[in-house]
């Protein structure tokens, strides 16, 4: 998962350097890659000179660390609306939503495909990324476990296997979102949906039209 | 989508060395990308010098198109089953685990996020793979056509955006698959049949346990 940057309280002109070079990076990457961005190519996106972006960042794994740290405090954000009203189905739903909607910018979503391409090489970036990840998933196993004890969804469901798929399926729209930018998510909402409660069993006469 | 090659009729011995670089760069692209690996690297893989691997492709774009090839032929033959007997749900579910399948060795997998990659960049690859993914969309919405017609799939599902997200879970699937490469395939069908049957809106009754 890839979070873009939200905007949070005044920081300091140091801060906002920082956020600015941290902003260039992602767009690097995006674009070239983590191996293929070179600290050149983000001092140019960044328009600053190599002596004064070292004075935020002395390596490109700093800059790397600190963009997984801004998905991790992100993540975390975004998992709040798990534990707000309405259905389990309705709060996916909603989580997945604000997700696709922060991710529909070329720069974090081509961000992602380079984070999934790092995780199947299994390098120390994508290690690290992965990290991020099993905080969300966390967030969701509790907020799974408490609507299965409740009885809103079934008790035969096993929820790691059912989790693994929803997390595909943002992955994967994500990705087409980012392939087909001409589809409204609105477009999709109700049948992102729907396969949701299919996965995880709601019963349908709940689900809206 | 991506397909992996399948054993068809006994070929000549050109068509095998053929194959054989066509598989060799398959796995370069894979690890390396489709700009990152070189016709070097290719020669290298399929262990064979530059003079004897440019008879068979005089450009890594000749091989890109003779694997873009590759994947329009497997997709049709992958089509077939969705002409099968059962639902429209099983039928969907069947090809959805065929294809699958097919993908989790890492050349093929990680094939598909370079492919992803180039679409998303909409560079010439990512054009050319389109074209191959424009067929399988094709066949897929005459099957779910026929079935709206004969009121299997309910006449408001606009089948367009369900089978932009029915595509996207197939997308996310293969690239989880990959990443973690300890989950069996058989372990999330049902979950996989739930979601699908979600999108389309199978009678929850008909849905299997």
């Amino acid at each position: 998962m890839v979070f873009q940057l939200i905007d949070s309280e005044p920081v300091s002109a140091h801060d906002q350097r920082r956020l600015h070079v941290l902003g260039a990076a992602r767009s690097c990457f995006a674009r070239s890659g983590f191996h293929g961005a070179s600290m050149q190519q983000i001092c140019a996106e960044a328009q600053m000179s190599p002596g004064a972006l070292y004075r935020y960042f002395p390596s490109k794994d700093a800059i790397i660390e600190a963009i997984a740290e801004e998905e991790r405090i992100q993540a975390a954000a975004c998992m709040q609306a798990l534990a707000g009203g309405g259905s389990i189905v309705d709060r996916i739903t909603a989580v997945a939503m604000d997700y696709l909607r922060t991710t529909r910018d070329p720069a974090t979503g081509g961000l992602m495909v380079e984070i999934c391409s790092e995780s199947i090489r299994n390098t120390a970036v994508g290690k690290r990324f992965h990290e991020v990840e099993k905080e969300v998933r966390t967030a969701f196993m509790a907020s799974l476990r408490t609507a299965q004890a409740d009885g809103e969804i079934d008790a035969d469901i096993d929820l790691e296997n059912a989790l693994f798929v929803l997390f595909a399926l943002g992955d994967g729209l994500l990705m087409r979102l980012q392939i087909e930018p001409e589809i409204s998510l609105e477009s999709i909402e109700r049948y992102l949906r729907r396969s949701i409660a299919g996965i995880f069993g709601e019963p349908r006469r709940g689900a809206p039209n």
